[in-house]
């Protein structure tokens, strides 16, 4: 059976529900690109998944960069001169200019202010902010809150540790009868932030769980790392195994309401490109296709011209298309069952036309095969025919060696699944053989087995 | 002159009247895919046309299928209680279900019923509905016929044979200056249907008639087949021909009053494919380009991807697009002497494209040829040029041995015979050269004659 | 400093009235295809410019044409039955029919009349006619003119001149660091019409003014010929320099309020079609590219099939398509200061386009270059990124050596001198080498000075 028709046999709902409880879990934490958030993430998505945790120690050349140190946090907190929590890093973890050096001291505001962050326009929110490259401190704070203080002297508090240590990143591999993998890619960095990327993890950590009971043509990696600097590190200490990279995927921002939005890989028509927009016009709401651009998410590393890997990045609403982006407003409320739910069907369906597309050659290429003396056409002549028969002649024209079910699915405008159920069926009617695929040493039906062991897969 | 001009020297209204009277004289025949039918009817093209009529045996294997029995029949009636005929295959071919088995039997109305065909929707017309390769029996009538049979013990009687006898088509071969071929195929199965397929049959004979005049180019073979089967045969037994064939085209339903729809070959990009939608485009009201899709008429066979031959569809109204597809109502009322005149003049409009492309090299390709000293430029400067010397500057430009007449008159959206006319006037003037054709052992004007014997084509 | 931005610190209305100024001078001039006009003509252009006159013998052959005799007319009129000057080629050069044979003859108005020529649909323009290689003689009036012609005996006297003399060409070369040619060429025939075509003489002088105090990546031509014959003969005296020509412009028709019309190159994809594109989509108001077509200006003779040069022309409204074409309409109140001077501008912005575009190799391709701690990024990190690092971000991904910067700035949308100032300053941190052009011998930057030595362009 198919992953999605697997897929489809549970309550989106549930699935939904389930995504989202683990949202909850993971939403306090506050994470960073390196340190104990990151770690405490990783350990709970190891909890439901085979997951092996790699520490790279600071200092560590990586290509063009260098491994930071390991950023700690345990309190942060701005007084006011009456001696009240104005700020408070306990309320939330945004508060805290991310990577911050720690600091305690007494200030009066002028000298303090250069240290704080607001969104004038969305004078309730928290803003994002990070400084892992450069030495600073400072804190986020609501627009409202910064109004409302004072002159006067503040003492300031962060009590973080920047020293070296590891970066630390996750990796889950799903062996495949192919060495060809496929790499699911998410950023584990962010602290409160829900759909950025939540959203992404709870997602990936689902679909992992799901293929890992399936036979698998391709081998799947998926990789939970700190956004940039853990691509970077991943790709450096893992070029054989970026080598072997048939399809990637960027996993964020899938829990939003938005409509979906897939950006292309650098290539523009990998087949990654080509299944995902396949599947995302034949399932989704008004889905937008964009092409690449270098500015975004890890995508940015894996298609780096070095690289040039086949990867693309799947969305909802576009990452500062809406206000809400790097904001505490991008918090569990942002994010819903139903939409983490199709999204990772979404996921699945794409995975779906990855195991299952190949090309094949029709065995009978010269007029079309009798199908009716094999049960494969309707009985009374005269009438047209049905949208299964239709695609057994589509598979049938097409399967010369050249056209994979992608490109039968795409030029026919029928959905993948039909198509490939057809070709199943020809195939199983001795109508087709497989061809070997250029990009695979596996072909998925191969050795062929003798013909009594040959049954509908 | 050029066959185009040649058939507009001649009043359309006169033409589709003789189009029509041959369509008239066909209907009442009961054709199927073997037997006297489709003989008869051969043999009425036959006194048209210099055509060679081929008879294959029951049995014959041909490709994936077999040579069906010959099937034959005389009567068959549905005689109620009270013994009126109330289904009288006399008053329409159509009533019996093509290729019913004989049967003279008396039953009970429920016995019957599975055994009658209607359409609720149109409770006036009888379908038509076959059973060629699956034994069985029935009847088709209009549904108000039978919502009036009442129960009770009815008389059945079909009066038909199914037995080793032969296949029968037409083969009308028009010999070129070059082997290469132009394919016209239609089927010739269907009983008393008028725009499916007597409007194929026309005005493929009228289109032979006025070839078999011309010094042609191309090698030209019509084929009256019957539907699959036919065509199957032909290709299973003609492979050599088959791959003669540079061009070709199926004529099915081109009697309506649709606008005309062509449906491309499997390539997509052949020069028939192209030259048809030049012509359709400048000729026809709102012309429709269908990409090619496996299901249809014989071009599913010739263009099964073992033969991948460059053959296209012709038709006005889409089969299946409208109701009285595949029904009585596809009568004598639903073909018209204009549409089948009009179809004529595009399919001869096509052979024209075909029969004057070609590719030519400038002999004067540095900086434009002096044209006002050859009398081929306006005398009078400063105004803007005339369409003609438009069309000679566009021929003298892309004369580049690339670029066939076609191409030009695509890229310059001048009409082909325009660009075509000023072609033979530059050729004439000793402008240009003809260029060996990449598909053709023939150029057209090849070897030149010296140039005593050159005069205008 | 690049062209553009030197361009830019001058006023366009200071910059609008020049080039106004000097088409004003012009006007006057009564040129034709050869003698003392256009002989005037590039003189008064030689005062600006170090350019060359060549002088063609009549009777000189140029591929299939031959230099023709050499035209010059003192006066031309016609006298009224009365004695008074009806028609006074010194009030207007374009009541002559140019290149009139001389004549000096008494005649009824019967016979004048065939020998006129008018605009009755504006009967108060006088048309621009000619007569070049046909011997013919002939006024061109204003219609009300004509109407107003009582019966009479007229006296018609063309004091011209058409005897061996010469063909009268202007080049200016100005070198550059490679032998690789842009040309520009500006026909320089037409008596006294505005702009057709000195908007094209004055915005050409004035564009070569400013190049030749420049550092120049190709080497630029610039010819002043007459159209036709002119560029014809250009073309055949001249084939080595040809054979050097990269990219070229037709210049004409660039003074009146039009929006900007591009038609393209016979290749329709060479360099200077997308550069021009380009910069008018990123600085004109609604330009329209237009597909080559072989009539039109002298680009008919460059894009030859024999030569196909890469050479577009650049006009604002399309020749023919208002009525004041080849009119006397075509006078100083049709064209503009600031149109001229916009469109020198664009001339300039295309040049800087050819000037710099090149392709480039990321010398750190894995992954991204840390761009932060070369200060060439932002320091606090959650928000977005300005134009200028997201035009950074393109050149790193898209250097791979296949892309030029003009390709990265049409795939990202952005303008191409903030793509290229880009690449200069990733060029500068040591981020790229250049890539040998394939099509120049010269790669801008080679060969790379020693590092000391290396500093900001």
């Amino acid at each position: 059976m198919s992953l999605l028709k697997q897929f489809d046999q549970r309550s989106p709902a549930e699935v939904g529900e389930e995504l989202y409880r683990f949202a909850r879990e993971l939403f306090p934490i506050c994470r960073s690109i390196t340190g104990d958030g990151i770690r405490r993430t990783l350990a709970m998505i190891g909890d439901r998944l085979p997951l092996k945790i790699h520490e790279v120690q600071s200092g560590t050349a990586v290509f063009d960069w260098t491994v930071p140190k390991e950023w700690n946090i345990r309190d942060a907190y701005i007084k006011a001169p009456d001696g009240k929590r104005v700020v408070d890093f306990k309320k939330s973890n945004l508060h805290v200019l991310n990577y911050s050096m720690p600091i305690h001291a007494r200030m009066p505001l002028s000298d303090l202010k250069p240290h704080l962050f607001t969104i004038p326009k969305y004078p309730d929110w928290i803003p994002y902010r990070t400084s892992y490259y450069q030495e600073n401190w400072g804190f986020c704070l609501t627009h409202n809150q910064m109004l409302a203080l004072q002159d006067g002297d503040y003492e300031v508090c962060i009590d973080s540790t920047l020293a070296d240590g590891h970066l630390t990143y996750g990796e889950c591999y799903l062996p495949g009868r192919s060495d060809d993998e496929v790499l699911i890619s998410c950023h584990a960095c962010h602290p409160s932030l829900a759909n950025d990327n939540l959203s992404g993890l709870t997602v990936a950590t689902f679909l992992a769980q799901l293929l890992s009971g399936a036979n698998l043509r391709y081998s799947y990696r998926f990789v939970f790392v700190p956004g940039t600097i853990g691509a970077i590190t991943w790709l450096a200490l893992n070029r054989e195994a970026a080598a072997r990279v048939r399809h990637g995927l960027v996993l964020t921002g899938i829990g939003d309401k938005g409509n979906f939005h897939y950006k292309k890989s650098r290539r523009g028509d990998a087949e990654i490109d080509r299944a995902m927009t396949h599947v995302l016009k034949n399932n989704t709401e008004s889905p937008e296709i964009l092409e690449f651009s270098p500015y975004g998410y890890d995508e940015r590393q894996y298609c780096s011209p070095g690289f040039n890997l086949a990867v693309g990045c799947l969305m909802r609403s576009v990452w500062g298309s809406l206000p809400e982006y790097h904001t505490s407003a991008d918090n569990l409320d942002f994010i819903h069952p139903a939409q983490l739910a199709e999204s990772l069907r979404v996921c699945t369906a794409v995975s779906d036309v990855l195991e299952r597309n190949r090309r094949y050659c029709n065995l009978s290429p010269y007029c079309e095969p009798q199908l009716g003396r094999r049960n494969l056409y309707r009985s009374v002549g005269g009438e047209p025919i049905g949208a299964e028969i239709n695609a057994r002649l589509w598979v049938l024209n097409l399967s010369d060696g050249e056209h994979s079910l992608l490109d039968i699915a795409d030029r026919s405008a029928i959905p993948f699944a039909m198509i490939s159920d057809a070709a199943d069926l020809l195939f199983e009617s001795g109508l087709l053989k497989t061809v070997q695929s250029e990009h695979t040493h596996e072909t998925g039906r191969r050795p062929l087995p003798p013909a009594e062991n040959r049954k509908s897969s």
